[in-house]
């Protein structure tokens, strides 16, 4: 009874307001649905380009999303048009062919076109659905090379419509809430930021033949990542970077890469990527300052844990991106969604899309010289919410 | 270089048909999707009763889930229709009025019903649905009273359409995979199994008054959960239980309840129950046998920790069931769906539904006398594959 | 750089006063080794009766602390006095046989006594050391019999010296935090205490047939650790328990044992004890209140985490209570050296010792009857910082 | 019932073997103790050189190890003779004057020389102690310059007596057991190792005044520990650095460093150092190769967890080397006494203490000049269990 002195009141008396913490973000979708107000307006109609692996994601989104109706597919695969149907149980929707895209360009009743082709379409149904004044979410990179990306971006400034780069990351739940916790000055000035990105599974050499090479197809995430928690942009790079894989050796590029980013603040990033991990995709991010830590360790499906003879074993972490960030589809599908219904700032604009990609040719660059490579940065290319010295 | 010489073969040439871990279900799912390969045929049409928590949480899933079509909602509160269409983005659903239900049964296109309403209608929708020829699946508890639920389970059997008590937490991914690895013999023979249940938020005083009492509305999950993975029904109970929060002991309830379970095999389970956890939605799950443990642990929506001066701090767990169990509950509608489009075996049977409610009714008793309570079972009582000595 | 504006003053001139975390014991040990500020007079002149298992683990912890002598063995097996002697390097040392023990007890210079020999001697050790005006460190229990308890802290009170009941686990860093947490008040009102107590390895049957049972030998320290956390006894005890191990069925003992214990502030206790855990010495407190829970986990001697294809694994917990409560054993030595050269106030009382036994006798009446067995307190039996309603 | 066909033989029965697993070295010694069969023959005889951080430590080591008796404290601050000898309660030990070591060196009966004085006198001690046919225990760095360490190791050829630096980091009970796995082919070919090493508390001034950098103070142990893990030394390293903290930078040194390692077989080593954690001593290692990863946690001194609304929280991690290292320290001097008392081969050779600081003094000339720096090495200071392409 030592302790019933303690004793507080009824906690139907406290009346302390309390609630679901701000990280529970699926309760307050749920809160939301059991109130049944719907804040955004008349749901967006879209289209969805190209039916692979990135726009089968954001179809099953699409789907699952009442703020969103799904109005086109457009995929060059025709006999997949029939299983499609079937498979997702697709009603009201009309498939399109490539060539045809006119139709969907010229649809005045859709918003929207997801753009999740094949790398060396995307400048084409970008500019096309940008034309007919729809808003575009393009899977990265928006275009094979910067003139096109430019291209791009400057039609959606002429149209005035939102031309949206998906970089998935942002939107972990994690993730973002380190990147608004290190802005508030969680961490004070920040000394260092570290990612860890190791694929799995292999990816087929097929696509590795045509992922752009390591640098812009997996360092953008990374960089993009660290930037943007950062607000600055790196004043040099340098790369340790060779190929273990020896196919990938052939087709001269690496798998096994460590960067190193130095920033004008005294902030130094260390960026750690492999092509295969054998046990998961194994994606963490840490960021440490003068006052304390954030660590995003990684996640798995199951928390069961066996504790054996000589052992405790727990699950592995999620096998692959579309498992491990599931939850971040969903929520980067609402922000665009939000920049459309809502008029929300875009999170990712132009100017990062380019920066990134200028860090990543540097970094291409460190790899084949083995030397550090220094950048400069003109006023025009630093977006208006990160601050160099 | 010393671990040069435990270089492998290239992963290209190893061919060792390594893929996702059984863990990743969300994996598996998107392997699905991208594929395309309808496994299932054609949709089932469903209607949905009662929109209130569990109705949301159903509606969002139905919504998602490309094998389900829903065709009708049938809520006695006429003046939410028109919010609960334009929130959900709802097309081609009809909406009806309870005294009207017949539309919904008498529908010939339609294949099941989700009965989410309050209790004491239970019975009747389930009734008139089954006798319709609808599939049904069914919030806890089928009915009011045991001879209802008989009632409700007789009328399935006449009809030949399968009654689903929605036991949830089976179908949480980790909870399951202890069931599977249980009966596989991984612990040998259970000495122990042991719940944690502490709701969060607590419940308003108007749901506890029509809750049935913490046994009927709380332990049944317990005490389903742990017979389920043994495959056994207790001999004795013995509970210790009191209120520490005043209005529920004005209703005569519990708030904070400790159970003993004995059975014949030697296994004995302890279940920790409280109606208030300040913390989050608590909910754990501990079995231990001859060789080992396996232990579930709660699981939260973030994964960032925050190192600082004198403390490390993580995300607090899911607040309450809708997030916790959202997995859960997606697993659970296609459980219900393979049992009408695969026919697939029910997880949760007539005899299991009747046998945690004995239980639960022992485990009152116990509590009001202060003694234990012994049980016995008849083989008619036992599902088929549950072992009794 | 948009960090660099939460650059805070350098650390230096801070002068914040940041120092080790109180839960940092081995820091804090550290500090006053390297200050060598000798904060507690002359070392105590020890004796040790019996070098088995728990001898040998307060011979290596007495070897290392500088605040005290070890001045005699009392060890009955003479054949393996050399062996020790060498092992440990011992110098100065005087082996005695327990047949001379006079030796040790009329020696002036010698402050305490440990009694680490079989049970059924411990009674005469103990008294012969308080006549001698020896302060006494107990292994559990003080004696075979309730009597010999009293006859030994009678002793004690007459000649004014501390006799001490080794409940080690009162002394792990972890458990030791809870209890002062839970009294100051962190947790509110308690509802729930619980604990895991699985013992590996498997004692022999040698050791089982001279225990005293596994209430006596094994559940105290849970009653223990559990009531002087509370600082209440419990009114009823109720124990489901058999036996797994045919062995141990045979000789009347239980091996597998779940008590629930009642408190009349409304707290109820769970105590989960095996006698054998394939996977190691699990032992864990569980702590609920209104306001939050203290839970401590098991602690393991390597923490390396390997990830592989479909698993992660870590090292297994401590095997046994030696390595376990390694940092524990040296904690309670520091106790008993703070009760005998600081006049500190002793952690376990005689009237402690007594009310763990009679719980302990109403556990054992409760697993032979199957039914709830009550407890009444005088005063005379509450140690003062207890209170009862 | 369904898990009693698992029932198993009883344990006592099985007569499996199991026992404590390799990891538990705290069990193991326990048995060791508790048998007392002495295997090292007689106790070491040794002297301990400056009793100030390192030297207290292993002074509270050399107590409580059974192994080796002290002789001599060599202390040139008589004034804290007394206070030593109190605090420690030493009998039969003498103090002697650093200008009087002579009487060491001569002492016949002394085995080994623990040197824990300032660094700019390690010369002196070591050589004067290795003349005199002692063994010696080098605090690092053996001595202020390259040749005062080559002359040591000469010394140490010449009279045939070990010469230990004391790389603590390699004793530590999860560190060695990832070079085992490493070594032993766990992970196949490596491709990333990688260390964190971040300090706490921040060092005076005064200490960072005559540290000898950075580099040379913190970046060795890095550097040791890698290499070791590998058997391998790197062809080019590369490195950011900078100031943080402006005391610092006014004494040209760092606080904030990145190193990249390149190895010729394809590893690539990435180190992240900092002079100032305001969490505790963050030390942790991940190796990572073409099978799997094993990583090092940091270790916090207690195990409980407080979940509280809207947090769950941890103890810190240790505050400082002393209480994160005491078990490697501890293990240390284990290690040198095997080398001592059973012939065991040395850890730490004169080729790996000149391989780690020629790589610190390439680390340090790519901090100032920002460019990679490449570096050659022949056969002769390759240590011989190490492997170069």
């Amino acid at each position: 009874m030592a302790t019933l002195k303690f004793k507080a009141k009824s906690p139907f008396e406290e009346n302390d307001g309390r609630r679901h913490d701000v990280t529970d973000y699926k309760y307050q979708n749920y809160t939301e649905n059991v109130s049944a107000q719907n804040k955004t307006g008349a749901p967006v109609n879209v289209a969805i380009f190209g039916l692979g692996r990135a726009g089968s994601i954001h179809l099953a989104n699409i789907k699952a999303n009442p703020r969103v109706n799904l109005k086109y597919i457009v995929e060059a695969n025709t006999s997949i048009w029939d299983n499609i149907t079937q498979h997702w149980n697709l009603k009201g929707v009309t498939f399109v062919e490539p060539k045809d895209a006119d139709i969907v360009y010229n649809d005045e009743n859709l918003q929207a076109c997801f753009i999740c082709t094949p790398t060396f379409t995307h400048e084409e149904f970008i500019l096309g659905s940008l034309q007919g004044g729809k808003a575009v979410f393009g899977e990265k990179p928006i275009s094979q090379d910067p003139d096109g990306t430019k291209r791009c971006y400057e039609k959606a400034a002429e149209v005035g419509k939102p031309l949206f780069c998906a970089f998935n990351r942002r939107f972990d739940p994690s993730f973002s809430s380190v990147q608004q916790k290190v802005r508030q000055g969680v961490l004070g000035h920040v000394q260092r930021v570290k990612t860890v990105s190791r694929d799995s599974p292999l990816p087929s050499m097929a696509y590795l033949k045509i992922s752009g090479g390591i640098f812009h197809d997996c360092a953008v995430h990374d960089i993009d990542l660290i930037t943007w928690i950062l607000g600055e942009y790196p004043s040099e790079v340098y790369v340790a970077a060779n190929a273990q894989i020896p196919e990938i050796a052939a087709i001269d590029d690496h798998d096994n890469v460590a960067i190193t980013l130095k920033f004008k603040s005294g902030t130094i990033a260390m960026i750690d990527i492999c092509r295969f991990a054998a046990y998961g995709y194994d994606q963490r991010l840490e960021v440490f300052g003068h006052s304390g830590m954030l660590d995003v360790k990684n996640d798995s499906p199951n928390k069961t844990e066996y504790s054996g003879v000589g052992e405790t074993v727990e699950a592995p972490m999620y096998y692959s991106f579309p498992s491990r960030h599931q939850d971040g589809y969903k929520r980067e599908l609402d922000h665009f969604l939000d920049v459309i219904q809502k008029g929300e700032k875009m999170s990712v604009t132009d100017r990062m899309t380019a920066a990134v990609s200028k860090v990543a040719d540097a970094c291409e660059e460190s790899a084949k010289s083995g030397a550090p490579v220094k950048l400069s940065w003109t006023p025009e290319e630093i977006p208006e919410d990160y601050v160099m010295l």
